[in-house]
């Protein structure tokens, strides 16, 4: 079943609103085996939304739009859509019921403008909004459906889990479909990932099985699809490539699934070894806290830290050597060590991680250029920092500082020997 | 000048990735006048990308494909077009030397699929990326421009700020536009503004003024828009409404500019009073300290802090009373008051802020429901908490937290009187 969606909506265009739903209903297409080959955003314009849904319809099996249902004057889809299939527009005698009992509820008059929101063309099935007052449309000519939803998102979201996914189903029944898995690696770059490490992945393209790469600063992913009539018989079709890719990516594997982050893994590491970590970020800023406090559940590892921007934070909360910063300077081996085992060791974790950079733009020097941050690691069986060399860029130093951060403590409490980017450790 | 956009991406259809970057354009481009008339979302598909390019082609005057110009073999966008033009692919030198020098800085080798990343097509103006490896195009055919762009969204940016916009500004010269101010506001909802302090904004709105909205969690941006020849013509005909809205908004007002953030507006109050600020988290777990350290020289004024996320942190670290804790729990207001003053105290800094709340799905009771958050402040001269109460969801709550723990700080070191959303202050 090939999906196009329609976006309806001048506030898209202007970027006022992000376009969520159709990536809402791309996800849940692909989770459920069917595709979105398209998405088109336009405005509240009569001639764009014709002549799009028109296209459309040309090329797909189902055309979805979603906007331009609500009562102002910029609403136009459903007027559109009727002169499009020359139909008069009726009352819905349901809808009416419906709305009005809202209206008397809230105690609010029943308008003109109200009839107008509960009119539909003659030949479409009324898809009921349980949600609002706008009623969904679905429409069948020559074999393709257009289904007609209002923008608002909770309102979409159920008519498209109720109403439309069972009549896709209804009509997809026994068809092959495609499914995908999801493999989250972390500690790799991309091109690496592509190049190297799975470079003889052609054989495995066949019968219907492709694999992607989605970059992102903290984890990559590698999704695997493949088609098949249920998700089951989709998995064993592409267990081969699944196998290949562990084999090929061990110890760079975090785990499954669309939403896992590698927060979340390196916490299930902590959790399942039974300790605990502490922070002692300096260039990093709270983000490393942060990050590890965006998973729900991080309270069972995470016992907190030390933001330690100035350097006399460093010495006086992190009893770091203010010698050594002297002579080594903030950005040294030899501070981000002691700001791990003293930060951990103060706040009585069982492990202990340190950031210490140069962000700021015009901070560096020759031999310390902006971008260079060492991240450092205590534990009583470990203690070792690692340099690493970004770029200029702020927030994106901040953001990979702390992917290498959490992805040294996942290997390291996994006794996984390499670490992130094959970066060589400095051992105290 | 007409525009219409080509994200191009299988992660973006199947909803993996929102489609950020045609929002931010759309906004990008209605601040400088210019009008995106369509989007389009295509997955990497050679005879889609194609259709779509030629049929936004023959529609717009310009059209801007992102996505698909990355090193894997899913990558087909610069291929795609190269045929569409019949023009051969060569090495653009500038690009290779830049990406080679990034790659030794980093220590990685330079491999076959790096010098396909620098190829660009012969009839092609490269659009220097400044900020990665791939290599921004323009074309020109029958008066109709082409760019085609990384979608990497910093990548994005930047060509479309440095190089895309003056191609469009030389081209446009001399015709009225739209131009765009943007108020920023603190500490007060949405509807609130609109219903309430901007409810008689309607006189102002003729003329091609017009004034839009838009929320996020720190603050909103209200976007006066007005249409003419220059930006200071613009200025000067929307100076009634302008002064409309700063009489009516006054202190919610932080200032103006699209980029400006609340972080930065408390910072620079900040700064302006010589003043330094530490940090107490628990339920915002770093979010805070790092909002304040994402703005470029928060170190003027940022010390650190420390996220007390346990317990035993608070009263360690923390010096909280531990029979306060176990009497009137972690999530109270002497909790906060005494975290401020003590974290700016051991920090030496002027001023102390705190956060304690039940972020945790399940934590909360009736007393104190999921979302309850006691935010503390201290200085040598006020001594005070806000609580407030928000929703379950965890992330959300962070974030508003934060916001108001800003906008809490920058009022109070303003000297203006009433708290973010009119929440009353509890003293010490």
């Amino acid at each position: 079943m090939q999906i196009q969606i329609i976006s309806i909506g001048d506030e898209l265009l202007m970027g006022d609103t992000v376009n969520t739903n159709a990536s809402w209903m791309g996800q849940f297409f692909a989770d459920h085996g069917a595709e979105v080959s398209r998405v088109y955003t336009v405005g509240d314009d009569t001639a764009h939304i014709r002549e799009t849904v028109t296209a459309a319809m040309d090329d797909a099996n189902l055309v979805i739009t979603t906007g331009g249902l609500g009562p102002t004057h910029d609403d136009i889809t459903k007027t559109t859509i009727a002169d499009m299939f020359e139909a008069e527009m009726e009352i819905h005698e349901p809808t009416l019921e419906f709305v009005k009992s809202i209206f008397e509820k809230r105690n609010i008059p029943f308008s003109k403008s109200n009839y107008d929101q509960v009119r539909v063309p003659e030949n479409c099935d009324v898809l009921f909004n349980k949600k609002g007052t706008a009623p969904g449309m679905w429409f069948e000519e020559e074999g393709t459906f257009l289904a007609v939803l209002p923008g608002i998102p909770r309102e979409m979201k159920a008519l498209i889990r109720y109403q439309v996914l069972p009549r896709i189903q209804e009509r997809t029944n026994g068809i092959d479909r495609s499914f995908a898995r999801h493999i989250k690696v972390a500690g790799i770059g991309e091109s690496t990932l592509s190049d190297e490490y799975l470079a003889e992945v052609g054989p495995y393209l066949t019968n219907n099985i492709s694999v992607a790469y989605l970059p992102s600063p903290q984890a990559n992913t590698i999704r695997v699809n493949s088609r098949a009539a249920t998700r089951k018989k989709a998995n064993r079709k592409s267990e081969a490539l699944v196998e290949y890719i562990y084999n090929q990516l061990g110890p760079y594997i975090i785990g499954e699934g669309k939403d896992l982050t590698l927060s979340e893994a390196t916490g299930n590491a902590l959790r399942d070894h039974s300790l605990t970590v502490a922070v002692a970020e300096s260039c990093t800023g709270g983000l490393l806290a942060n990050t590890l406090t965006d998973t729900p559940g991080s309270s069972d590892y995470m016992v907190g830290g030390v933001i330690a921007y100035a350097n006399r934070v460093k010495v006086e909360q992190l009893n770091v050597d203010s010698k050594i910063i002297r002579e080594q300077g903030a950005v040294s081996k030899p501070v981000a060590l002691q700001m791990a085992k003293n930060g951990a060791q103060n706040l009585d974790a069982d492990i202990g991680i340190s950031t210490t950079g140069i962000a700021r733009p015009g901070g560096g020097t020759d031999e310390k250029p902006v971008g260079t941050v060492w991240i450092g690691f205590w534990s009583t069986n470990a203690h070792f920092a690692l340099k690493t060399l970004f770029t200029n860029d702020r927030l994106l130093n901040k953001e990979r500082s702390v992917a290498v951060a959490l992805e040294m403590v996942r290997r390291t409490v996994l006794d996984i020997e390499t670490m992130p980017y094959g970066i060589k450790p400095h051992h105290a």
